[in-house]
C-alpha cells in the first residue's frame, strides 16, 4: 500500500489553501491539485485595481506559481478537469484538456474547491467581443487587452453589487465614461437606505451614470465587430466595454452529480469541519456553504478570505486533525472612489426575515477628534433586537476608518454582544484616529435606547 | 425642602460630563460645578497637534463654553477652589479665587472630578520661563505664546511617553530641533521592544536625537532671563524650550484630607458604579481609578475617552441609576510622525508580574493585499496565557490601519477571548483595507503555535 492520497479539485484560494495544509501537515502524503485553468493561487479580489492600473501585468496577482506549488511538494495537475466523481470506489474521471484523454484517479481524501462562476445574460448579443465577466484571471487579462487594444471611452456596468462598484470607480479613473444599467431601482441590495444613499452620491460626485427601470433586449456590433450598443426597452445605450457582474453561482454539478448533499443555498453542504455528506469529502471556498455565527446555521458566502480559511481547514482535516470553521459574522466592504463603504452582521431587513425584531439606529460623526484638523464625517447604522438588546449588525461608512470599524463589529458579533457591551467597549482615543466618543461607541449610546434590555 | 444639589467639583472631561449626564436626567436637579480654572471642556489631548498648528488658537480645543453649559441650565462657577469636603456635615468649603472670600457649599450627591497634575521636577531653576508642562489648557497656551513670542529654535523634551512622542513630533514639524533627555536608557516604558524600536526609527529618522544616561541637575537662564540650557552631569545641554512630561500623578488631596478610601494605585477608590467609599459620593476621570476587566481589580488608567465615560455613569448615578463603568483593558495609542502606535491589554512584562505564563509573537504583515499598491508595513505583537490560551493584549505599529486594528483587540479583549477565538473572527478583507489573511490573523495564527490549549 501506498501513501495516502489527499486529492484538491480546484487551484484558486480555497484549494492551493487546502493542498498547502495538508502537505505541511503530513509530507508523506500526496497531495494532488487537478485544475481546470493554467493559473493557480491568484489575488481575484485584486483584479479591479489592476484593471486599473495600465502599468501592471494581470499575473501580478498571482500569488504561488506552479513552480513554488512543486516546490511544496505538491502534486500539480493543471488543465486537468474532474468529470465525474464516483464516491463508492472513491475514484474520479479527470480529462486532460490538452489531450482530451480521460483517466481514472483514485482518493483516499478529498478537497472539492471548484469555486463559482459569473451568471451569463442569455441575451442576444451578449457574446459579442467587447462583452465580460469578472471572476477569473483570464477575465481580468481580456478586459485589459480590450482597453489597452481598443482604448474604450464608454463602459456599462450591469449589476450593482461589490464588483461593480469597484470597476465603476477603476473605469472612471481611467478616463472611461461610466454607466450602471439596472431593472430594479435599488443598488447594493441588502445594504441600508443611509449607506446606499452615500454610495450614489460618490458615484454622481464622480461622473456615473446610473440608469433603471429598463429591459436589457441585446446587445448590437459595430462595424469593427465588437459590441457597439446594448439594447433595452427604452432605447440603445452606446458602449465600448460591457461588464456582466449580475451575480454569481457556486459551481456544484460534480458534487451534486455525485450524490453530495447540496445545501439550501444552493452550494455544497457542509459540517463545520468543512465535511460534506459523503466520506472523506470535504468542500472548501466558493462553492461550499459557510456557518453563521449569529444565525447558526449554513450560509453562502463567496468571499476571498473566507475561502482560505475553509480551505486550511478542509485541508488539515484530511489528514485527520479536528479543524472547526469558527464560521462567517456576514463580514464585507469595499472601496468606491473616495469611499469606504463596510459591514458586518444582519441587515435590518434580513433581521426581520429571520425572526428577529430588529431597532436601528444611524449617526454621523467625525472621524477625528475635536479640533484635530482633516476629519470626515463616518456614518454608522447600527441595528439590535428589541426584546434582548442582542448586537445584530452595522454598516459604516466614510473616507477613512470606515472599513476598520467594521472589525469591531465582526469581533463583537463573534461575542453575541449586547449594545450594552459595545458601549462599554475601551476603544481607542486619541486625535488623529478617533474622537473622544468613537462613532460606534455614539452609535450604541443611542440604539440602547430603544432596546428594552440594556444590559 | 429644595431640589436635589447635586455638586460636581472640576470642569473638564469627567465633571462636565457628569453635570451634563446629571441635569439631562432630572432637569429639577441644581446642578452646580465648582471649577478653579476659567476653561471648562475642553480636548486636552488635542493640545500637542494644536500647538503643531500656529494658525490655530488654543480656545478651538473648548468642546462646551461657559454659555453652553449654562444654557444646559448647569450652574458652573469658574474660578472656585473646593479647599474642604465634611462627609458628615455634606459640605463643602469653597474659596473664590477672585475674591478670595470662602463660603460652605452643601450637597446632595457630589462628585469629585479634580482630575490629575503632571509632576514638577524640584530641580534649581525649574522655574524659569520657556521651562513648560502640558495638562491643562492654559500650559497649552504659554506653549503657543512662547513658540510665537520667542521663536525658539531648539526644545528638549523630559520623559519619554505619549505627550513625549506627540510633542517630538509637532515640535520638529514646526520647525524645532528636539532632543528627548532621560536617565534611563527605555523609551515608552512598558511597550514591547518591537514597538519601541520602529518607534525610535520614526524618530531618528526624522532628526529627533535621544539622549539618556544622564542625570539632570537644573537649567540655566540666558540674558533674556528665560531658559538657555539644562545642566547635567555630561555637560549642558542648551536649548530654547523645554517640556516636562515626565509624569502626572492625581489629584486626590481633598478627597483624601475627608476621609475617603485612596487606592493602592494612589487615585480615589471606586466601585464599578463610581461609587467612592463615602456615602452619595462618586468620583470620575483622572483623580479615580478604573475596573480593569482583565484583572478584575482597580486600575489607573488616566485617559479622556475614559474620563468621559467615567462622567456619564457617575452623573446618572448620582440621581440614583445604576450604570455600571464596564472597565478598560488597556487600550491607547499615539502618533509619532507618520507612525500609528496603538495597544490593548497587557504588556508581557505586566502579564508575567500579574502571574500570567505569557507566550509572544511578533509578525509584520503588509497593510494591503499582495498587488494592490501603497500597502505599508504592520508590525503586530500579541501576548497570551501559555495554559489557558486566553489572549492578554497586543501592539500594533504601522503607517495605516494599525490603530483601528487595536480595536479589534480591545473588542477580543472584553469578552475574554482565547487565541482560537481571535483566529476565528471574519475580520474584513477587500485589497484596499487588508491582505486575505488580516495582520491581526496571521499573528493568531503564529500564536496559536505556542499555547497549550488550542481551543
Amino acid at each position: 500500500m501506498g501513501n495516502t492520497r489527499i486529492v484538491v479539485i480546484g487551484g484558486v484560494a480555497a484549494g492551493m489553501s487546502a493542498a498547502s495544509q495538508a502537505k505541511r501537515r503530513q509530507p508523506e502524503a500526496d497531495v494532488i491539485v487537478f485544475e481546470r485553468g493554467n493559473r493557480i493561487s491568484y489575488g481575484a479580489c485584486g483584479m479591479p485595481y489592476n484593471i486599473g492600473d495600465p502599468s501592471r501585468d494581470i499575473e501580478d496577482l498571482v500569488v504561488l506559481t506552479p513552480g513554488q506549488a512543486l516546490k511544496r511538494g505538491i502534486d500539480l495537475r493543471l488543465r486537468h478537469d474532474v468529470v465525474a466523481l464516483d464516491t463508492q470506489r472513491r475514484m474520479l474521471t479527470v480529462r486532460n484538456l490538452e489531450t482530451e484523454i480521460e483517466v481514472e484517479e483514485p482518493y483516499d481524501a478529498l478537497v472539492i474547491a471548484t469555486g463559482a462562476q459569473a451568471t451569463h445574460l442569455p441575451l442576444p448579443g451578449f457574446d459579442l467581443p467587447g462583452i465580460f465577466h469578472l471572476r477569473n484571471l483570464n477575465h481580468g487579462r481580456l478586459i485589459k487587452n480590450h482597453i489597452a487594444k481598443n482604448s474604450p471611452s464608454k463602459a456599462i456596468v450591469l449589476g450593482a453589487g461589490y464588483v461593480s462598484m469597484e470597476m465603476c470607480h477603476v473605469l472612471t479613473e481611467i478616463g472611461l465614461k461610466v454607466q450602471i444599467l439596472k431593472k430594479r431601482p435599488r443598488i447594493l441590495r441588502g445594504w441600508s437606505e443611509g449607506t446606499v444613499s452615500l454610495v450614489i452620491d460618490e458615484l454622481k460626485r464622480h461622473g456615473v451614470e446610473i440608469h433603471t427601470g429598463m429591459d436589457i433586449t441585446g446587445a448590437e456590433a459595430g462595424t469593427d465587430g465588437r459590441v457597439a450598443a446594448l439594447t433595452t426597452d427604452q432605447g440603445p445605450y452606446p458602449t465600448d466595454l460591457v461588464l456582466q457582474a449580475v451575480g454569481v453561482r457556486p459551481n456544484v454539478n460534480l458534487a451534486a452529480e455525485a450524490g453530495l448533499r447540496i445545501g439550501e443555498t444552493g452550494a455544497i453542504w457542509v459540517d463545520q469541519g468543512q465535511r460534506t455528506s459523503a466520506e472523506d469529502i470535504w468542500a472548501a471556498g466558493d462553492c461550499a456553504e459557510s456557518h453563521h455565527r449569529i444565525l447558526r446555521r449554513n450560509v453562502w458566502a463567496p468571499l476571498g478570505t473566507t475561502a482560505n480559511k475553509h480551505g486550511r481547514i478542509a485541508g488539515a482535516n484530511t489528514i485527520g486533525e479536528k479543524h472547526q470553521f469558527a464560521g462567517v459574522v456576514g463580514t464585507s466592504g469595499f472601496k468606491c472612489f473616495d469611499l469606504e463603504v463596510a459591514r458586518s452582521g444582519l441587515g435590518l431587513e434580513q433581521a426581520r426575515t429571520e425572526g428577529f425584531e430588529p431597532v436601528e439606529v444611524l449617526i454621523t460623526q467625525p472621524s477625528r477628534a475635536h479640533g484635530y484638523p482633516g476629519a470626515t464625517p463616518i456614518q454608522v447604522t447600527l441595528i439590535a433586537d428589541g426584546p434582548t438588546g442582542i448586537f445584530l449588525g452595522g454598516e459604516i461608512v466614510g473616507r477613512e476608518g470606515a472599513a476598520m470599524r467594521a472589525n469591531i463589529l465582526a469581533t463583537a458579533l463573534a461575542s453575541h454582544m449586547t449594545v450594552a457591551d459595545l458601549q462599554g467597549l475601551d476603544l481607542i482615543y486619541s486625535p488623529p484616529f478617533a474622537p473622544v466618543w468613537d462613532p460606534i461607541l455614539v452609535a450604541a449610546n443611542q440604539l440602547i435606547k430603544k432596546v428594552r434590555n440594556t444590559t
